[in-house]
């Protein structure tokens, strides 16, 4: 039966009440409900198995591949993980009331801009069970409410866990609104959502393009985009060509799923000749299959020819596009035309081109002699995060507790007037 | 001839690449193009006012009423006006290269976060062509390409002045594509920009609450709210009611036509009886209509009784809801309930209260015995501003310099793998 709009209304709704509740709650109160939270998760880990051992049985019936149902299925250890996830954020500073700006005005006025939760954050997100967990923990610590969507084929496994995170919400005197799932699997629901602009502050979508585009294109609520990596690791003519080989092979095969590993790899022209040998064997070595231009099936003939469509593209895979450029203008040229905005590695020894490099780029992350796989929450000292945003307003890079913030702006006086 | 959206299309193409331009510029180069801007408006003030009397004529044939004929009216003083909001552009802080977080990272990757334009900044924008030359200088100065979209009332104005602005920049050695009129007139070309999402990063809607709700629901751009204005004055038990009084005028009175006046005034029950007849007294002594519920009748059985419509009403007029309300969180309640997150602000010497008040209100600006008038850009020190957002994402507020900015990640190694 498909979910009303009214029911999907209704959700926020609740989800707004609980969101003015936890808005002012001290982050002692917070992190307590998130310890709990963690201490739930392992306490009913029996019953958690159970529900997800139907969403597995469902999935393999459905004849989805194993790779995915491997994402899909919750075991003891990984209970573990995701409860030592919510103690990690417990121990995370709160960004709630953090003063970013202020001052005394020359009448006398005490003004201060500081964080506030944003309010009711809506996470639309496929098969992953644990992003459940790590999303509420995050909402939570920054006072914001969570009105979660996951995928149909893991829904038994979130009804369950939404459940216990709701239970240890309501033992520690929250209410339990903090964390909700939206009503109903169909597209429907999600489109329901997505029309709540007023109840629901930000919607961040998390996973594939398909997915992202659709909630950017039929939201009416504000929309982060994460995740969609093509990232670029660009070679220097001044570059130390074998620390720009194993920046390349690094950036390309650490873990080829996620969104900051290289997609394409461009060099300047003055040292193709020495450095594609070089690079194209470790790569060719590591597994990878190089689709190249004329200049590098010159150097690899092995090499797939690169049509438009590899410049543009998010292979995920052990998959490269490489490109010799007579410049690093012409570099930066090709990433803004081709890239994601995500992520940019340039390897040079100069710099002059580091600079050049660094300020006509566009990207969140701009990486000098640095693998692309560093642009992440964690690897940045910011705690976990909530995505990567390749967005420009709001949030720029990976999405940690601040970013799930809003600000107002308190002023303080004894009758003023204009 | 309506506008086609490949035209429109074009002209943020253009935009996009002079952003490319505009980004790496230093505050000495976008400051000279601004000075040189406003000295053109002057020496080109004939020509200006030669266009402007075309759009004044059109719109008197019209019908137009004559406050918005005069809003709508270029004269020498106004050009000299807008030629010193230039000038006080330029001497504001460059945002751009601003660090705002940075460390170096246990394995001595040197991290930090700088702020970098957006990009392409549209804004749709009623009548007034002031609003052309302040959008243009804040654009500029935050290197930011802007595409402007103003009224066909204006047109001719806004083309005479987008083309001195123009010419201004190219002798600056700047793009003339740094400042651009959208295409047409009609509203196609608005809703093909509102499609630009990927070549347009921002659009800003400043206008009224049609224009804005029209720009909400259809842009696929990223949109920043601006401007609506449903402001509440609170008046608490512990209030010095005389204190209360002047708050309470001031915020109605002072300028009733914009966003920060107050448009409802709660009064705790406790104090109803004692300051009704003073507060109504003043404010129907200064022109104002006081719509009341049962409480505020019976003091003053001239007043209207005010509907749910009063309630949530931007009256922008002298007209003011009033309501007694029993508790601080029944007044939160209220304004959680029918306000639009602007401005709300507290008249009390309780600091209890103020706290409370401060926590739960869910709004830009918190004032507490402060005219709601306040909020604004240069009164809180920020310089010109180019709109009060009342959204939570990106900016809330007053939107200055950098709040027209986003950020990018630096990370510095010298051979940094995963």
């Amino acid at each position: 039966m498909q979910v009303s709009a009214d029911d999907v209304r209704a959700s926020a709704v609740r989800a707004k009440q609980a969101a003015a509740v936890l808005a002012p709650l001290t982050r002692a109160a917070k992190d307590t409900a998130l310890l709990g939270m963690a201490d739930a998760l392992l306490a009913r880990a029996d019953e958690l198995i159970r529900a997800n051992a139907e969403d597995v049985a469902a999935a393999r019936a459905a004849g989805t591949s194993p790779a995915l149902v491997d994402r899909l299925t919750l075991t003891e250890a990984r209970l573990t993980a995701m409860a030592d996830g919510l103690r990690q954020v417990a121990a995370l500073d709160d960004p709630v009331g953090e003063v970013l700006r202020g001052r005394v005005l020359p009448n006398g006025i005490e003004l201060r801009q500081v964080r506030v939760p944003l309010g009711v954050v809506g996470i639309i997100y496929e098969a992953r069970p644990n992003v459940t967990v790590d999303a509420a923990g995050l909402c939570l610590k920054s006072g914001n409410a969570a009105l979660l969507r996951g995928s149909a084929s893991a829904q038994r496994s979130n009804v369950a866990l939404v459940g216990v995170l709701r239970d240890a919400a309501v033992a520690a005197g929250l209410p339990a609104d903090a964390v909700q799932l939206v009503p109903g699997v169909d597209h429907e629901s999600v489109k329901h959502l997505m029309r709540l602009r007023g109840l629901v502050d930000v919607l961040i979508p998390r996973g594939g393009a398909g997915l992202i585009r659709a909630v950017v294109e039929e939201s009416t609520v504000p929309v982060i985009e994460t995740g969609i990596g093509i990232c670029h690791v660009y070679v220097d003519k001044d570059a130390d060509l074998d620390m720009a080989v194993e920046i390349a092979v690094n950036s390309k095969t650490q873990r080829v799923s996620v969104c900051n590993s290289a997609e394409t790899l461009l060099v300047h022209a003055d040292v193709a000749a020495e450095f594609l040998p070089k690079v194209l064997g470790a790569l060719t070595a590591a597994g990878v299959t190089i689709h190249g231009d004329e200049a590098v099936r010159a150097a690899d003939p092995t090499a797939l020819a690169a049509t438009e469509d590899d410049w543009a593209a998010e292979y995920l895979s052990l998959d490269l596009a490489v490109k010799v450029v007579p410049s690093l203008d012409a570099a930066v040229e090709h990433i803004r035309r081709y890239g994601s905005g995500h992520t940019e590695s340039i390897v040079t020894s100069s710099l002059a081109a580091s600079r050049r490099f660094i300020a006509t780029c566009d990207s969140a992350a701009i990486m000098v002699n640095v693998s692309t796989r560093f642009t992440d929450g964690e690897r940045f000292g910011m705690g976990a995060e909530i995505g990567i945003s390749t967005q420009k307003l709001h949030a720029r890079g990976p999405m940690g507790l601040p970013e799930l913030t809003s600000t107002t702006w308190i002023g303080i006086g004894d009758g003023h007037l204009v």
